[in-house]
């Protein structure tokens, strides 16, 4: 499947039907607002509950829509029966994480049987600007839905 | 000031002052239970609003105590007037993270003027089992208090 | 300065003759094939002393001339008087390293006074072939030149 | 296997016959001087062809031997008909890297069938002074032997 491409109707309700299934996303108030072959966009709105000392956006919470936009992004490529844990990943946080939300992207860059790579990229938004926050890469392991409780170093 | 160093009551203050303004970690549920020179833990115990689509603990609450432990855990070395960002982090998840809560220490491995760099661990405790479920590296810069709203790229 | 101008001759001497006193460039065979504003890129033609155990790049080779291209890249957008320092880089491999040379490229995402952050990029090139083989990020510092024999954790 | 324990005899041909088939390693001048489950550590005596343009250790050769390091460290580990591939490593550069040679040690935190997780440590050795360098982590594979020409994300 092209990256990019239109997903069916079936993948995208799994897609998002796993989303919903995950607690912290509805906590943090996370919303998925895009989502094609191996590629995912979450928006984050500012509250108070998500701030660091500062009021900004706390690096947690970039980081959590972040992985959680790069695990389904590759998750959106996967068989049927199978699961998506995240194995790793890392964060340069390049600008202050202030605005009215962030946007997460995760982006395959490697589809694999084993093993999935994304970059993930955070924007800041305000108003009409639009500040590149965070970026990262991130490595998905591919196991068996029977599996999903295995270590993160198992493929299952 | 030798790691691991018992804290003063100014800096114990300070420390304990900054982590309540983090909205995130109060609503999350997170609590620091250990502070001393360079090594700060957090404690998160587990709830539904946590998790991911499988029912542990979703990846991006272990980050975001992991990096509060890490920040904190550099910001007991820093001077009055200066304030602490992440720069960047990376975490491996090793171990299925479920359980009772999440435990995250954050180490100083060298500490500096500008930059200080920090090992980061989590654990879930499922009664009396500890399980080693994240490992990670993170640099933090010191700015000056007033310039906190900078880019995590500059020292201020 | 716009990422990927021209640079000017001044510029060009500058950074070409500091990579020409990274012994470890030559000793590998590293070329800088192409350079501009933000942007570096090296050439590392095969040879046996660059392989691991099964005759392929050993991703050592990868990772020193990816974190030379960063470095470079930064450089570029330095001022007269400072060095450039790595403080750490992270490289997913995704692909076999083999073919007749490999292609790096460092490019800054975000420029700092103290900190710039490159995304880092290697191809293996296979006579008409280019496969993507590693991706990766990193930090650079900026120190004065009198400096450079510090922490890279520290300005300068 | 006890991490730390004795290897025996064949599984210390098996791992210095795959290191010394390690071109890289050879013309960088690194040594295997120690290797047990789990642990292995590797030396790199000084030379200018190992120099970035100050004069010191290049990060790209304090990269080379942690990612050897870290890589046998987990080869130790794994059973016979297997090799193994670096899928991702970082490494922060935290104090200069000058001095007569480099220590490299690669230590396994968490064994696994598909992934292993090691911390790698690099020591700057100056007379009897030793200097902590680098510390990074990196996540390994388990590939079937005859596999080994297969991308660092397939499990093969």
């Amino acid at each position: 499947m092209e990256l990019g491409a239109q997903l069916d109707e079936a993948a995208i309700r799994r897609v998002r039907g796993s989303f919903e299934r995950q607690g912290l996303m509805r906590h943090l108030g996370a919303r998925m607002t895009d989502l094609r072959a191996g590629i995912v966009t979450l928006h984050l709105p500012f509250r108070a509950e998500l701030t660091q000392q500062h009021g900004f956006f706390h690096a947690g919470g970039t980081a959590a829509i972040a992985d959680s936009a790069g695990g389904y992004a590759g998750y959106t490529l996967f068989a049927d029966g199978t699961e998506v844990l995240t194995t790793e990943f890392k964060l340069n946080l390049i600008n202050p994480a202030r605005g009215d939300l962030l946007e997460a992207t995760g982006r395959v860059i490697k589809p694999g049987r084993t093993l999935t790579v994304c970059h993930l990229d955070v924007w800041a938004i305000a108003g009409e600007t639009r500040i590149h926050c965070a970026t990262g890469l991130q490595t998905l392991i591919c196991v068996r839905a029977d599996r999903a409780d295995a270590a993160p170093t198992e493929r299952g």
